[in-house]
């Protein structure tokens, strides 16, 4: 059985890798991946997944920070243009992007549910040699936007887990739901498939990153510690403008109320209790070099090591949000556009990928934690399988990394690729292989 | 002879207020005027006059701040777009705009020189009612651009002047040059005017503008005092992205260098020897929420009464900049892209214009001097025509102002326009009048 | 008459120096003048003058920023050991100082005010070789309090003037009050001396300054233009003290929100309509390094060219104040503590001033008028004396400096003294000399 | 033997609340502990211990952090007031405090050795109803001063080991160090101790602090995880002062650098590896209202969970002191005041504690281990102790407090002082009593 696994994933190594460059090469931001969802689910379809696409994935009012409609607009124009045909986009238009699959053996057994998130990030990719996706002529087509999570990896290993279970599918007992996620990136996406119900039956729930950790390739993570509570807010100040040298006493600076806003946001105290975390990642403001700047926008995130800790990151972020308006007698409008909560693997999954997992000859070495310090919205499936009863872990696939996660020459080894699909696949060999 | 002037010019009116409104419609930004051109230089052509345009009116190395290829590009295919023929737009292209237009009698008299601005502000024009250009349809067309400066009447009055030239041209003696301006707006295009030679053997300099204090129509002054030394900057800061949940520590943060730059400017000493100011009156940083940003970026000017002052400013800013990169371990780069010099207007012309505008039935009081503070970079041509013996004046044309300059709401009286253009069309009177 | 001034002068200028030098060395801060008092008090008693001390000569209740309790005592036992008489000190306990003495000639004539003020600054003075009153044994016996605005300068000319009234009393008519003012420094006893009603029926008020512009000796100026409204304030900040290292985030940091108020405070825009100011002089916070401050204290000082200006400033100050405060959960607790208002000089005085100034021999040239851009709470009196009719003006007296007001290594020529005693002792020929 | 040992100390327990009491009206500052130090050694000498006072405690270089001249001589001065005899202070003068006393039971055995610290803080104690010592009449005496940390009950724990060792001597073996530590707030005194040779045959090594976590009293800890490695920093900026009104722009503003210092000291990223801390725990800057400030004073302190986590504190507090200070065009000096080092209890001293004191009578309940987040320099000691081969531990006694440690409400429940005692003395039986 388990030699069955292996080779089969040896035999689709190569596709792997090409599905991989091809999804490096055409990112797209979170609910905007119009494109990737159609390929996605083309592919599930022809294997025999029962697929819920866009609209019918996710809860259109449970989605946080859904792109505007101009820039909503520009990528369903491109999607069309990029051979998305018209009656698939229409199932997806004004940001309901993702798909859940279904398959059932039809056979009595454990329901286990396997989360891929499918976003990018609105970074410019590096164009320098010794940047191997630059090198191998697959970097991104699309200017300003960059698979720069590792998330084209992700969305790969769920391609490849859907062939396998659709190969192997006469040895299969039991369900299963691959959820392909939207918008991960600022925790707009996971609450929105959840509230649709796709996890209210799951057993076992298996979401995992490439990366992260400095593990070698063929090492892998069983469960992590340490994911963040966070909230994601866009912030916009507006106040008067004014000709800079003719009236300057007339403007109220919405310019300087973001910009002190952004290094006071940066400053509030570090939290006795745990980790806690806050940046302003982008910042907006005013129309020209000689006019008092009469608008401002921030695009914040605080975090914190329990729910409590970001709680206390938000009522300082409200203050000084407000505070610094009023020193420049500007007003603020704070809107919530997206958030993750803390997050618990439960340990009795340990040992059991443990035993499935050393039996693969791509695995290597298991850790049975990891410890880790970002957010992840899976943290709102994890902890609705959970409240139902089932168990949940989030597991760390190793690799080498050039960059950090998020910077412009971020990449990963391909290598991992196989591994991390044989680390779910094995998993199915806990209850779902007869 | 004055009856005529000013009855011409009563029967013009209705052109004017036309003119005006078409130009407001479609609003270009500084070196982006390529449709303004176009409609400027046809017309004076057609009456008769010289016409230089584009790369012959400016010296291309000597302009400022010349916008980006790809903003080039789509103004110039939205001109296209717009009826600008292919083989005017080639005398344009790369952000050459702006026409010199001469008038020669062929009979001996004084070389008069008239500097009229023609660019607009990034500015949103407002959509409420009660904003006069929105109530009567004639708001600009192009989302973001807006004539808040009244240089829509600026050109306006100047058209208007081409036409009085000509159809009076055999009563007149002497030379008329008429200089449309491209990007007076952050002191990018008068200095590419001067250096072309335009000014080189001028006897009387005449610019001006509508507003600007609060004087009824009607009311002209025939000097202006104050107008200020200016320095525009772009200013580009280089950080490293990184996780802001993973490794906040790894970034270096280009987002806050900018942002105290910003408050840090705004706080330079004030100058016990004249008015100074400064504005920071752009800033955008960062990609994403969750990424510490890699770059920032201002747009920056400063001013002074005099030179030293402006030059004190500069060593404050420049110091300010280099430092709050610093705080942040980025790199700075200062690109200076504007700029104005101080300019005073000759006292003896005081007597001359009120001479003359005084026989206007347009024309109802004569202040001899305005104070103002803002920055011209019609300074330039000033100091370049006193530089060679000649003489120069700023005036003010009053009107009523609903909102300041560079506001959203900005408009103006159209009946400033008549009057204006009489007190530019009886200065001819002082000498170029048979 | 004149030689006869001129010579009397000649003959004193060894004592003005031996005075400059000893209220040189004792310098006391403002409303702490016990031993200045009791010197000046002492010497015009002795003279013949009818004197006023301290709680005559001032109201208390209309003083401003009184120092405390401690600070007042520690000063009266400071005097006592310096030899004040307990009956002299009694009549100035708890910040009561300054002098008013009158001379009454008992002839009709007009009634000429003269201004002295005698209070010293803050200041370490500098120790240095080359710092003349080092050099020459009568600096500072006082550490951290200086004269170092030339108030010993402007005491000395006092005295002298008492001298050569006293001298000269035949020949006089009229009346002479001569206003040894305290606490000129910060704006805070002038206008206890107006409301004292000392200024009620004075025909002529003269006041003036050594230095302030580069004048040399010998050049003194009619008339000051320029002076500025100003406000004083002190303001606390009350927040929460922790432990930095166990519990950041209990703290509310009132550091902070004083560091951050005094950046905020400088970076209030400049004003259109004139010259404005802005400083925070001092700030205090904290008690202990690895202890979260639970208290900040700020002195400010904002100025304008006009009353409206000023109160702009005003306006915003507060603002920021109650922002900053906002922005770290503390209290902020604001003080008004000085005042001075904008002042004009009567033009009508300078021909007075030239006729009589220009046949002294002290006196090579008279300015008619000086820029300048301080504030001075003689402004009060002026004020006063014009609103009853009066003319009032304040001179300069020129002087080289080689450093500016307010630094540690300020001093003056000792020959402006005659210079300064020549231009108050002409003025009297305008009208009260027989 | 036990039942003598609690029984012992139920005897002395009115003793320790009297020395309590009377060390917490009596608070001193940092290395200006004379009249605390006489206090201690004189009760020591007369117990038998053989005693080593000031000088030839503590290491003199290796102070850090010495209080000024005055300060010190002020202390000096004072404590001759307060009686202590001139012989005494002879041997302390200059900041050399502190108390090494030894017993030798002359009988082979282990070297124990406990450290107390004896320092108070400079806070201004709360009066009002409600705190505790205020109630009892027993708050600081001296104004500014006091023991918020708890080192009085440490002191008076020290007090009673000593009195229960020489009670006890006869039953004892091995050798017993107490070592009264000078200034352990700022981290400032541990090391001259260390360098003077007292732990360099030191078998365990015992210290503890009072509070800290929200233990009941009767509970205590055996260790602790989470001490900080800490460094703290005096920071000096020097700038040009100017009148402010005048001349505004030849100040180089020292206050504004740092404030902005502050600031921004605040805003040091979080750092991924673990806890960290910064502070501006003081900053005074300016004298006066209308001078701009030249010189700035910050006592800051940064904190690592290791060593490489404060070097990264460090190296970014440097930069932002250094580029502060460009900001203003103003220098800067900076003075290492002050460390601490990470430190790590033997675990293997748990069971031992656990098995002695599970015995006492006094003692409820002992956790293992106690999780915190200050820093101790008693980890100088340890780190000591470790490297030379013995073990050491950093215990908790628990109390209720109505406020943090370092506020102005600081106060503990006396009751805990009989269970540290408790602590301290059955340790001994681990090997040291017959």
């Amino acid at each position: 059985m388990m030699d069955a696994f292996d080779s089969f994933i040896h035999g689709l190594k190569p596709q792997l890798v090409s599905w991989r460059r091809e999804l490096h090469q055409q990112p797209e931001l979170g609910f905007l991946e119009y494109q990737t969802t159609y390929k996605i689910g083309r592919e599930l379809e022809s294997l025999g997944f029962k697929i819920h696409v866009g609209r019918d994935a996710v809860k259109s009012e449970s989605r946080y920070g859904v792109p505007g409609d101009q820039e909503t607009q520009e990528a369903e124009k491109r999607a069309l243009e990029h051979g998305v045909p018209s009656e698939w986009l229409e199932r997806m238009t004004g940001g309901h992007t993702g798909v859940v699959a279904q398959w059932d053996t039809g056979k009595e057994g454990p329901h286990l549910a396997f989360r891929i998130d499918i976003d990018a990030l609105p970074i410019l990719e590096a164009s320098d040699h010794g940047h191997f996706p630059y090198d191998h002529h697959f970097h991104s087509e699309q200017t300003g936007v960059m698979h720069a999570c590792g998330h084209d990896g992700h969305t790969t290993i769920g391609l490849g887990l859907a062939h396998l279970i659709a190969h192997f599918q006469d040895q299969l007992i039991g369900r299963f739901t691959l959820l392909f996620q939207p918008a991960e990136e600022g925790g707009r996406g996971a609450k929105a498939m959840v509230d649709q119900g796709w996890l209210d039956d799951v057993d076992q729930f298996y979401s995992g990153h490439i990366g992260i950790n400095p593990l070698p390739v063929g090492t892998i993570a069983a469960t992590t510690q340490g994911f963040l509570a966070s909230s994601k807010w866009n912030v916009t100040f507006r106040g008067q403008s004014s000709h800079a040298g003719m009236k300057p006493e007339d403007g109220r600076n919405a310019l300087l109320a973001a910009a002190t806003a952004a290094t006071q946001l940066h400053a509030i105290p570090r939290h006795s209790e745990g980790v806690s975390r806050v940046n302003v990642g982008k910042l907006t403001a005013g129309n020209g070099r000689n006019i008092i700047a009469d608008h401002g926008y921030l695009e914040i995130e605080t975090r914190g090591e329990s729910k409590a800790i970001n709680q206390f990151m938000q009522k300082e972020a409200k203050r000084i949000l407000t505070a610094s308006a009023s020193l420049y007698d500007v007003s603020v409008e704070i809107d919530f556009v997206g958030e993750t909560e803390p997050m618990h693997c439960d340990d009795s999954l340990i040992s059991s990928i443990e035993n499935q997992c050393k039996e693969s000859t791509w695995i290597a070495h298991i850790d049975p934690v990891a410890h880790v310090s970002g957010s992840e919205d899976a943290s709102f499936m994890m902890n609705a399988v959970q409240a139902n009863g089932g168990k949940a872990t989030y597991m760390l696939f190793g690799t080498s990394l050039p960059a950090n996660h998020h910077s412009p020459s971020f990449d990963f080894e391909e290598d991992v690729l196989p591994v991390a699909l044989a680390a779910y696949a094995h998993t199915l060999r806990g209850g779902n292989v007869q």
